[in-house]
């Protein structure tokens, strides 16, 4: 059963778009490395719905195979960095 | 481009199996009822990772074909029943 893996993030202030690329880029780096690791998304909120996501401002939606690779995922040493 | 339109809830005390099974119903029967709304999944945090879920103990992963189908999602019929 694929499980949704969601983490949700507050950015500090003065993180530099440059330095959001980098993570998303090495997010999604993060596919082909971790067993069970399907698919994985790395962004900001729409406008229309901004305003209702208490702060949160940039989010990882990972689609994991099973259950049980949430913690391969969380262990892994790409996951790590 | 597919955008994920996630929420999460806080149920309140009391919430019956039978009244979330029966809200798990309601949500998946959207897709197929609004335009954009391609695939919906509905369901509770996973035991390795509840603990870090700040008191959100429910959520819904929904997929939509374009960001502005958000909108129409969050005004249609099926949605606001």
């Amino acid at each position: 059963m694929p499980v949704y893996h969601i983490v949700l993030f507050k950015l500090k202030q003065g993180v530099k778009p440059e330095q959001i690329a980098q993570m998303s880029t090495l997010a999604k780096g993060m596919v082909g490395q971790i067993p069970g690791l399907r698919k994985l998304d790395f962004g900001g909120p729409l406008p229309v719905t901004a305003g209702r996501g208490k702060g949160y401002d940039m989010g990882i939606v990972a689609i994991l195979d099973k259950p049980d690779d949430v913690t391969v995922y969380a262990q892994h040493p790409a996951h790590q960095e």
